[in-house]
This record gives C-alpha cells, sequence and structure tokens, in this order.
C-alpha cells in the first residue's frame, strides 16, 4: 500500500480537499465561513441563498455527515434534491457537535429538519446531541435516522438486528438520494422520514477487501493480508472485517456477497421475482478495469442467483475508505406497487449534487449487435464500393512484376538477415520472404483484375503473413497506393501512388528520411519520378539513397535502440530490400 | 502495490470488463457480436441502429481506441455527441488492425470517418493501417488525427516537437469530446478534423505519481519509488517517467507540472490572462481525498501563477493507467474569439457517453457563506423561537436542587473514580466532578428563569466540560429534557421530560437495558413514576436497578471491551452516579 501522499501539510490536507471540490462547484456549494476549518459545513447554495432571505415554504432540510476520507461522501451529495447541507469531521472522526449545530442552525426551517448518520457511536452520539440541541434552540422538530446496513455480523436468523453490531455502510447513499428527493418534492418532515426509514430498512450491505487502506499522517501498525488473502464484510474505515479467508474467483466472491446481502435463508431474504436497486460501491483502490467486471458479475448474479429484477444499478465511488482495494454491495428491495413508484422516482428524481451521477440507464445484460462487412458494401469485394473499378488492360505484366518482386524478395532471404543481424535481430529477411512467399501462392493476388486491386490484396496477405510492425507498415502502404489508383494508371499516376503510400507510412510510423528505414530508398525513388525522372533513373537514386543509409544512425524502429557506432558502415536491410525487389521489377520492364 | 485482482481469469478480465460496462449501459452501448473477444468493438447503440437502418445523413463517424488498462477510457466515451465506436484492446496493448477494420466498416457512411489515436507506436500503426484499409474497401474518406500533448519529454525552446517522442495523455480525452459534438454538429469530415487538430496543437500534458502501476498476469520486475520519491513526466503504462525527483509538497509539485503544460519560456508557452480549459486527471490510484486537493491547487495556480483564466475544469479519472497513484494535467489554451466560442461550444454540448460528466460547473474560488446563529432566532438566546417560555414561579427550588446535584457529583467523586477502574480507565468520578463544578459555577446556569432554560444551559455546560461519550450522552439527555418541558411543569411533566431523555440516550447511544449503563438506574426510574410512584419509590427502583447491574456485563461503552468475569460485583459508576445524585436532590424535596 502507498503510504505516501499528495498533500501539503497532512494537517490541512481534509480542509483543503474541501476546498478543492468546492472551486469545482463554486455555484452549487459553499461552505460556512465561521468556525471553518474545525467546522466544516457544505451547503447547498441556491437553497442556502433562498434561505437567508427568508423565503417561505422551503423544504425539510436534510442533512448527513461523519468522518473525512470518504470522499466523495458527504459534500459531494449537496444540492438541490439530495443534502441541504453535509458536515465533515477529520479523517475517519466524526465531527463535533458544535459543527453538526452550525449546520442545523444554517438550513432548517419551519418545515424541520432530517439529520441522517451511518450507524458509528461517535456520529451517532455528535450528531444526535446536535439534533437535542437545535430542537431546545429553535423549537423546531428535527429528527434522525440511522442507516446500519451492514449485514455482515448479522446473526443468521436473527428476528432483529442488534444495533450496535450494524455498521451504516455505502447502502446510506441511497437513503440520502430517496430522502433528499422526498424533501424536494415538498414532503413533510415526518413522510421525509418515513421515506428514509423505508430504504434504511430495506437495504443490506456487504464488503470484500484484498487490502487495507492507508491513513495519512498515521504510522499505525499495517495490517497486512498475505498475497492470497481476502476479508469479507468490511467496513468503512480499514477496520477488521468479519471474515479473513483464501482468495477466490470474482465470481465465487460474488456469490458469496449476494447470498449475505440478499439474507438467503434469513429472516429478511430478498423475495425471488421482486424488484430490487443495486448499488455497487468502489472502496477507493479498486481499478476501473476490475470495478467493471465486478458490476458485470453483481447484476448477473442478483438476477441468476437471487432471481431479483435489476431495476437500477449504481456502480462507482460513492463511500471510499481512502485507497482499500475493495467493493461493496448494496441490495435494496423495492416495495411492492404504489410504494415502489415513488420510491423509484425519488431515486431517479434530478439533483446537481455533485457526486451523484443522475443520468442512469436501465441495467440489462450486455448488448450485443452483429458486425456487418460495411453498410455501403454489403457483398464481400471492395469493388462494390467504386463501381468505375473494373479490369486494368495490361494485367499480365502486373501479374509478372508481382511475381519478378516476390522472387527478389526470396532470394534476398539470407542478405537481409545478415544485414539485420548486424543492427536487430536478424530475421529483416526471412520475414520479408514469409509475406513474399504467400503473395505469390496467393489465389486471391492471382485474381485481381487491376493493379488496384492486386495492391489492395497484397496489402492484407503480405500485412498477415509478415506480423509485427513491418507487416502493418507495408499493409499500409500497398493500401495506401491502392486507394490513389485507378484502372489503367500511367507511370504519374503510379509516382502519385508512392508518394501517397510514402507519406503514410510517415504518418502512422513516425519516421522520415534519415532515420535509415526503408523511406531513405523510397522517398528519393518517388522525388525521381514526381521530378520526371525515368524509372531507372528512379532506381539510381533509391540505390544512393539505401547506400546513404550507411552513415545513418537509425532514428525510429528497432535499430534506433543500438548504440549508432555499431550500425556504421551497414546499410539498413528495409532500404535494401526496396532497391533489391526494384532492380528485379525492373529487369521486366 | 497491491498485486492481488478481482478476477475469473486474468485471461478474460478485459473482456469481462467490458461486459460489466456494457450491463451498465446497455440501451446507450453495445458491442459487435462477430469477432468478440479478439475484436473488441463498442458502438453508440443508438447511431448504429439508424447506420443499420441505412438512415440518410449520418454524421461523420469518431472513433478512438488503444490499450485495456485505462478505463473508462474508451468505452466510456462512446455515445451520442463523442465517439461512435472505440476499440479496445488487451491490457497496455493496442488492438489488431482487424478490430480497427471491423469497427470502421460499421461506424463509417458517406460523410467518412475520423480516428483519433493517442501517439503510441502500435496504435499509430494498427489504426493507420486499418483507416488505409477501409478507404480502399469502401472508397470512403477516413482520416487519422494522432495526439501527443505529453510535453514532458519536450526540448525547451524547439521550434517543432519530434514526433515520435510525444506521447499522447488525458489531453486527448479533450479531443475526442471535440470531435464528437463537431460531427454531432453536422460538420463535414474536413471540419471535424480541423477542430480535432485545434485541439490537439493547443493542449499539453504533464503527469506526476508516486507509484508505478500492477498489471494483472504480469510478473515483470517491479519498478519501485523510493518512500521520498516521485517521477515526473509520467507516460500512462507505468514506463519510466521523464523526470525522478524528491517527493515534495502538493503546492510545488502543481507549480511545477504548470510551469511545464504553460510552457513558460518555450515557444508556445500561454498567454497571461487568456482563456484555457484545464483537465485534471487521476491516473487511477489517487484517493479523492489527495485528488480534491489537487484540483484546488491546479486551479488556483493556473490562475495565479499564469495568469489565465480557467473557464472549465474537468476533475476525474478520464485516463487512468490502472492502479497508478498520480494525477495528470493538461491544459487547453482556448483560441481568441468565435474561434473560442465555437470550441467552448463543442465542449459544452451534451453526450450521453457513460464516463463524460455532462453538468459542469464554471469553476471559481471557493464559495463561503457567513454562517447566521439561525434565521428563525436571530438573538441569541433559544427562548426566541418559543414565546410560550417564560419564567417559572418555583426557581428557587430548582437551583437549589442543582446545587445538591452538583454538590453530590463532586462530593462522589473517588467513589465513582474507584468503581471504574474495576471496569475502565477509572476517571469516571473526575469527569462527573468536572462538569458538576462547571455547572455549579455558572452563570447562565444561574440566570436561567424555567427548569427547561437550566437544562439546556446545563446541556451546554457540562457537555462541553465533560467531553467525551458521557458528556455527549449527558448533553444529549438533558437537551431533550428541556425540548420536551414547559413552563411551571409537574410531576408527571418531569416524568414524561426524564423518559424522552432516556430515549433519545437509547437512540443515539445505542445501549439498552441490562448493559450495564446509567440506562439501569434510570429506566426504572421513569417507570416508577410514569405508573404513578412517588420520587421516593422512583429513588428505590432506581437503586435497585443499579444494584443489578453488579452481575451484568457490559454491552455497550467502554466496560463492554473487558471480559465479563472481571466485572461481576462491581456497579457500573454511570448508573451509581445517576443514583447519588438522585439521592441528594430528593434530601431537599
Amino acid at each position: 500500500m502507498a503510504s505516501k501522499f499528495f498533500a501539503n501539510e497532512v494537517e490541512r490536507l481534509v480542509a483543503e480537499s474541501i476546498d478543492g471540490m468546492l472551486s469545482l462547484n463554486p455555484n452549487r456549494i459553499a461552505r460556512l465561513e465561521q468556525g471553518w476549518p474545525n467546522q466544516k459545513v457544505i451547503v447547498d447554495r441556491e437553497r442556502h441563498k433562498r434561505w437567508e432571505a427568508k423565503e417561505a415554504g422551503l423544504p425539510v432540510a436534510v442533512l448527513c455527515g461523519g468522518g473525512s476520507g470518504h470522499e466523495p461522501a458527504f459534500a459531494g451529495y449537496v444540492g438541490s434534491g439530495m443534502l441541504s447541507a453535509a458536515v465533515a469531521g477529520d479523517l475517519f472522526a466524526s465531527p463535533p457537535t458544535s459543527a453538526v449545530v452550525s449546520a442545523l442552525r444554517n438550513t432548517i426551517t419551519e418545515s424541520g429538519a432530517l439529520v441522517i448518520v451511518l450507524c458509528y457511536t461517535g456520529d451517532r452520539l455528535n450528531f444526535g446531541a446536535a439534533v437535542e440541541a437545535i430542537r431546545v434552540e429553535t423549537g423546531l422538530d428535527a429528527r434522525m435516522v440511522i442507516v446500519s446496513d451492514d449485514v455482515a455480523l448479522r446473526v443468521k436468523g436473527a428476528g432483529e438486528v442488534r444495533k450496535t453490531s450494524a455498521r451504516g455502510l455505502a447502502g446510506a447513499m441511497l437513503v440520502l438520494k430517496a430522502a433528499g428527493a422526498a424533501a424536494a418534492a415538498g414532503l413533510p418532515l415526518g413522510d421525509v422520514e418515513r421515506v428514509a426509514t423505508l430504504v434504511s430498512d430495506s437495504v443490506t450491505t456487504m464488503g470484500v477487501s484484498l487490502t487495507s487502506c492507508s491513513i495519512p499522517g498515521q504510522t499505525r501498525p499495517e495490517r497486512t493480508l498475505n498475497m492470497d488473502e481476502m476479508e469479507l464484510g468490511m467496513g468503512a474505515h480499514g477496520e477488521p472485517g468479519a471474515i479473513r479467508s483464501k482468495l477466490e474467483g470474482l465470481d465465487k466472491i460474488v456469490e458469496t456477497i449476494m447470498t449475505r446481502v440478499g439474507c438467503v435463508g434469513d429472516f429478511d431474504e430478498v423475495r425471488r421475482g421482486s424488484d430490487v436497486a443495486i448499488l455497487v460501491n468502489n472502496m477507493g483502490g479498486t481499478t476501473m478495469l476490475e470495478f467493471s467486471a465486478v458490476v458485470g458479475s453483481v447484476r448477473r448474479q442478483a438476477e441468476e442467483l437471487l432471481g431479483c429484477k435489476v431495476v437500477r444499478l449504481y456502480a462507482g465511488t460513492y463511500l471510499s475508505s481512502l485507497d482499500m482495494k475493495g467493493f461493496s454491495v448494496s441490495l435494496l428491495r423495492m416495495p411492492d406497487g404504489s410504494g415502489g413508484e415513488e420510491l423509484l422516482r425519488f431515486l431517479d428524481a434530478p439533483t446537481n449534487a455533485p457526486a451523484w451521477a443522475s443520468h442512469l440507464d436501465q441495467p440489462g445484460p450486455p448488448t450485443l449487435v452483429p458486425a456487418t462487412r460495411s453498410r455501403l458494401s454489403p457483398a464481400t469485394s471492395f469493388k462494390a464500393a467504386d463501381a468505375s473499378r473494373t479490369a486494368d488492360k495490361n494485367m499480365v505484366s502486373v501479374h509478372k512484376a508481382i511475381e519478378r518482386a516476390c522472387m527478389a524478395a526470396i532470394q534476398s532471404r539470407d542478405t537481409l538477415n545478415h544485414l539485420d543481424a548486424c543492427i536487430g535481430d536478424g530475421d529483416c529477411g526471412s520475414t520479408f520472404a514469409r509475406g513474399a512467399s504467400q503473395v505469390r501462392d496467393s489465389e486471391a493476388v492471382r485474381a485481381a483484375q487491376s493493379l488496384h486491386e492486386a495492391l489492395a490484396v497484397i496489402a492484407d496477405v503480405a500485412g498477415e503473413a509478415m506480423g509485427g510492425s513491418s507487416g502493418v507498415l507495408l499493409k499500409i502502404f500497398f493500401s495506401a497506393m491502392a486507394s490513389e489508383l485507378r484502372n489503367d494508371p500511367d507511370r504519374d499516376d503510379i509516382a502519385r501512388a508512392v508518394t501517397s503510400g510514402i507519406s503514410k507510412i510517415m504518418l502512422y510510423g513516425g519516421a522520415t528520411r534519415g532515420d535509415a528505414t526503408m523511406l531513405d530508398s523510397l522517398i528519393p525513388l518517388s522525388e525521381t519520378l514526381n521530378a520526371g525522372g525515368s524509372w531507372q533513373e528512379a532506381l539510381i537514386a533509391a540505390e544512393d539513397g539505401c547506400e546513404a543509409t550507411k552513415s545513418m544512425a537509425a532514428k525510429a524502429g528497432r535499430a534506433s535502440y543500438v548504440p549508432g557506432d555499431s550500425q556504421m558502415g551497414v546499410a539498413d536491410p528495409g532500404a535494401t530490400a526496396v532497391v533489391l525487389i526494384l532492380q528485379e521489377i525492373l529487369k521486366g520492364i
């Protein structure tokens, strides 16, 4: 576990973190100026403006809070339709009563206030004392709902959960969302409390982790899990889990968790066929790669193992435990009928709270769509795309040239391997020869009725056969030439096509002239052709270019990893291949 | 670094991760069925439906992709107004050309396609080969923009960046967003390419990390940084950074990064006074606690150090490097005038891509609001809230009773400390005595004109003086009593108030009768009073209840951590305190 931190001073980290979140959302959330940073109170800015203006009929205030280290909880849930205020403590420590009183003082209205806390002694006491204090101070109604969704320590079959043993976990975020929406809908305090209690009573959570977390500024003895261990039933602070066991495969872990949160065989076992909402919480240190796989397994097993219909699936970092590598699953049993519809409406209601992802898709199995060859050319040949592409007249000489080129490449194998051995792994000749053999033997190449069709097929065949960077580069070169050509190309058309192929090699490959690659033969070749030179003159230019690679230090490709000195005097094998092949082709023209 | 993973088989992890993301968003993104899992192509489901229906006038297809391990990139950016398709490779490996060809085949239209890649050789070659292949195959226009936003390896003062040395980093996400929006707005391919190139040319990125990342299935020699080291100029795959240096404070680190991404003293130094958009990318392993502090520092220094106006601030995990603890800053120079307005429109345009947070606030310094005492009682006393609360008639006896209670608590100090020493840390008597002394000496208590006012003040004074759980619990008890009482309470009123106080202790404290706490005296007391018993009878019930704690094993509070046996025969000090105080009060009645 990392115990290095991005921080100025550890003592200021929580305050600076809150200010960072505020600076991302200065129009949505604000903090109370007085008491800072001992009292860390974040309020819904828009609501607070209306509150300050003594606007009548403001909805019930909904508050939550707790220790820091659980970001984005709880400041991230402050906003319209969710929390009126959040109170943050220091790292994993409850805020003082005075901070909660201040939060209540600055949000409560005639409609009253509902305070929601996750069941931890410090939070219950400090938030509780504040609720009682504000009642005395204002004579207004303030109430508390305590969320105890952890089922890890629950005694199987027990009719009632022992309050002190059930911690509050990420399921509480669904309580906040529903209660916040109920308040925003204008419900009276008693009804907001009823909604919060309903969700709190209906949600069960269990977590698993592979590591504990590292706490800035704390050098407590690190509880380490062995490499083959995991802990099930974690709290939110790195405290020991209920069960330490062998690390298992993901589906098996999820099966264990789903069985527990579904209370299978227990007094509130989730009913098969019923609707559920699920929240999968990343405890902070699980990679998004793994986490998505977790989410997929959870959804599948909720349906297949528990027989439930997953109507909503929340996935993300809702209540982190600093950098703990773990996740938890919260299962919310939706009531039947109109109660379920009402609850879904509250869960779906819009909010501008920074950390609540509002636009949720309806979950389901992955959607697969059939791949078609192309909408535009449902036939099987590239030719379908362009009706103007028909047969070339002089295909006999084209096929002869291809045959010669392939022979040249095959016969040059040892020469090229030898050159490559001086600067690379000595397989350049073999690679070219392999591609050339397959091109020579290809039925599709033989069937090509135009130079551009032949080049397109060669691009595929050679690219596939050669593999590696050189295969892809030749594929790019020949494809680009094929794109450029039309039927019965003349010398100028071919020169343009070669130029196009070169530019694409440079674009995608990132090399340029003077890097000791095949470009050092190809570029002089194309320049000579484009300047009106003959093929023989172009060949000479290519040969000169190839010769020049003997005094170059490779800057691209594999040879660039070899010290420059040891390359001196050796021609680049790619540049040499171009020359050898070109020489052979020109013999036949 | 963790090298334990949530996975079934490592070989299936990438595919299962993509399927998990798909199952969260089955109506928004889908994957091509054929070729899976070798070809991992994720498409915008809605667009694909229209594409399949051969709807005319579909916008330019915008595609991206690359190795996996960068989640939510790139599947998370598929959606309306962003990517038409993403192509995923294996972990940190480019997808094969064939997968990219398949993606292009299933998205390209007469309007053409723009492929955006981050500058890594494998991606340039494979995506490049596919672009060329699709041009040959369909005759349609497909183009590529390569993003090279990394400035870590840039040579200061150089007029042009050496292509192969500048990697593509998280700044590319802004390219995707702008190009996707430009395509959705109906712009032709050339203009979409222009927008992508503009952003690509205007964005500079540099990262820092404290750890490398752990790659599932790879046991490569772990490059470790010392505890006092960091690396600046990281790539996205855990490759070594450009500079390894001493770990510094956060603001200092951010200063170094802002100086580099602002190209201070370099050829494209950001202009003071100009508008910029900033993307702060969590590489995966930075806690949200730290990350928000990072974001705050970045925004502040962009304004104070570079003199820029930050018009947009994106913060989150946009391009992760598995679990690497690090972050990068991408600085996008906004063009002046209408070009800047157009770009901002594209950045702000809606998208339903799962990983793009659409609702962005305008960044700025944290907003502070003044805390007021209460909107309802701007005066300083709790009495303002309830005009019916006036003076009690028999305040003389109330003050006498308070005096006696305080004396009793002070005199019981040693007795209670002795009892507490058997089960706790022996300070219970001192704690009670400290609270009682301060209550006795309190001017505010003496000034109270009613029992409920006195109790409210005692709640504050005793709670503050005692501290710890017992202070909060007494604060809760007395506050709840104060809330319940009105002027001139009779015996029944007081009994109800005591009952209310008890219920709040149980609610917030989590203890109940039989847990060997002060409740074991208080509950029998209130039950007797509520059943019509006299104060003397209630005292006897409390004494019996206290006596019973001698045979209880504590289940709540500090004493619950002590083995049950050692508690036997010892009365709970809290329960004893209640009895001793009550005895003294009743002597005066």
